[in-house]
């Protein structure tokens, strides 16, 4: 949540020359993204978000991310553009760092996602499935099952500060995972990181998908099961079997999940559970002297892991199996 | 340059209900400003900029720099218009604090201002100067010659920490400003922090005057002294006497200084030094372990004061006195 480079005026109208999106009228750097410097540009022809990457960004991943948001774009996935340069490149550079402009979506994310929210993340998340299908490039999901336990060794020895108990808790669960992780579902392209923050809605229409940049190759259901983590529980941490059953129903209606999808949608949440709590528990950990932001909050998704732990059947996500009546 | 206090998407379309500036298309929280957090919005009637006032901020002086903006505004000044909620007021309350909104100017604000912008704003700040004569609040200045000697007070036993020597130079040129402040010069309503990151331009055209937080009643003169130092000075800091010229030109050929004003405008230029110097100096003096943002540098003014302590004539500003030919 910062601008770490600023960008003069008089470079950045220079920049725009080599666009064809118009003369800048004005930008301001935006308070979004942990790692990268944002802005809000208006030219003559429109919003736009100018990115600048820091370090923290491998250079190499950008051409998939941004040729992924082209690709989603053109085939009626309402996600940002990336403006192409005069010599039809997705990237430049600006102030010495890699930099790449989008178009600006209207929209707000839901602070307290409804019903409608939830349908809303869940048909959009099965448009994205399928219209990623034929995207060319491929990227190896770091963040996977075969991440965890490397990510893990970084918090081990300090997880019980956290809670009492939380390193075994861990470390049983990650064998159980890697025991037992699908490797013959479905795969394609998944947003992997599709929050509320990163879903846009104009009153209950949702009005586009953004920020991709966790975005790999894996397994579809996967990219399910992480919504339902991320958009079903209630601030009080129940589950909200209502919300459940409309992302399900509204995804399976863009894209029916089979039946072995179906079965293992509990085990992917308890894998989904574990990666959010890693890298919470790894960023808790490690949370830079003066720093402005927060730490996501790890026990979070601890508990979430717990729920996962604990379901028995697909009812109780609100749904029935598949080719059995709803 | 943070947002300090976050705004749900559901609160802020409900809180522009009160509004007549439509319905709420996005938010984004600006890096912009030190002690507010400010939201740059779309609206179905366009661009705004919603500022929620944090506690550093005298919440009494608010109707003081809201009820100005709006008073320029209406009298062609281009600068900020407050919107008024449907009960016809200038200031409500969000998120717990004072909150206003005020149209979002387009313009960018130069990193390298060039003599076509001096010109511009001695051409704007005369016609704020103008257009500020029948304005019936008043305020004092806090940071005029009074307000000195208490803020040196602050920093006087480090200061030789900063600058060997730097102590006794404030010291001495105190004791002159406050023997020989001049009291008899035309008063009125002074931006009093004019600096070119408060004045947008498209182009070389000036779009608008931002920021008047620090905005006051004192020396009209006070003002241009001000601008001479924030606009004149070149990045090795020599005095550009073409930029000058420009401004001061341009300043009076809407609001001519008098006799009295011109001769004073060396002094007034110390005083405008002084006080930066000051105010950096604290600020320099007080930088909050883990700050992100960097602070001014108190010696910058150290250097404009002495170069205004050597002006001789008004030659040293690229002016002839008034009534002589230029």
């Amino acid at each position: 949540m910062a601008v770490y480079t600023d960008v003069a005026a008089e470079d950045l109208a220079e920049f725009l020359k080599s666009y064809d999106i118009g003369e800048l009228l004005s930008y301001k750097g935006i308070a979004e993204g942990v790692e990268n410097s944002n802005f809000l540009l208006h030219t003559s022809q429109g919003a736009y978000i100018l990115t600048l990457y820091e370090k923290r960004v491998a250079e190499d991943d950008l051409p998939y991310f941004l040729s992924l948001m082209a690709h989603l774009a053109e085939r009626g996935v309402s996600c940002p553009q990336p403006a192409r340069n005069r010599k039809g490149e997705v990237t430049s550079r600006l102030a010495g760092r890699p930099a790449a402009i989008i178009n600006f979506l209207e929209g707000v994310w839901p602070r307290r996602p409804n019903v409608a929210h939830c349908a809303g993340v869940g048909e959009a998340l099965a448009k994205m499935h399928l219209a990623g299908a034929d995207f060319p490039l491929v990227r190896k999901n770091p963040l996977s099952v075969s991440g965890w336990r490397p990510l893990f060794a970084l918090a081990a020895a300090r997880a019980d500060s956290v809670q009492a108990g939380l390193h075994d808790f861990i470390a049983r669960e990650l064998d159980h995972l890697e025991a037992s992780w699908p490797s013959d579902l479905p795969v394609g392209v998944i947003h992997a990181d599709l929050f509320p923050d990163n879903v846009f809605f104009l009153g209950d229409r949702l009005s586009g998908l953004i920020d991709f940049p966790f975005a790999c190759n894996d397994i579809l259901a996967y990219d399910v099961a992480i919504c339902l983590n991320a958009w079903c529980f209630e601030p009080d941490h129940s589950f909200n079997v209502t919300k459940a059953r409309a992302l399900l129903k509204a995804y399976g209606r863009e894209r029916p999940l089979s039946a072995a999808e179906e079965a293992a949608l509990p085990l992917l949440a308890r894998g989904a559970s574990m990666r959010f709590l890693l890298t919470r528990l790894v960023d808790f950990l490690n949370v830079p002297e003066g720093a402005l932001v927060q730490p996501k909050d790890p026990l979070e998704y601890v508990r979430k892991l717990r729920f996962q732990q604990n379901v028995a059947s697909l009812n109780d996500y609100g749904i029935t199996p598949a080719g059995c009546a709803a």
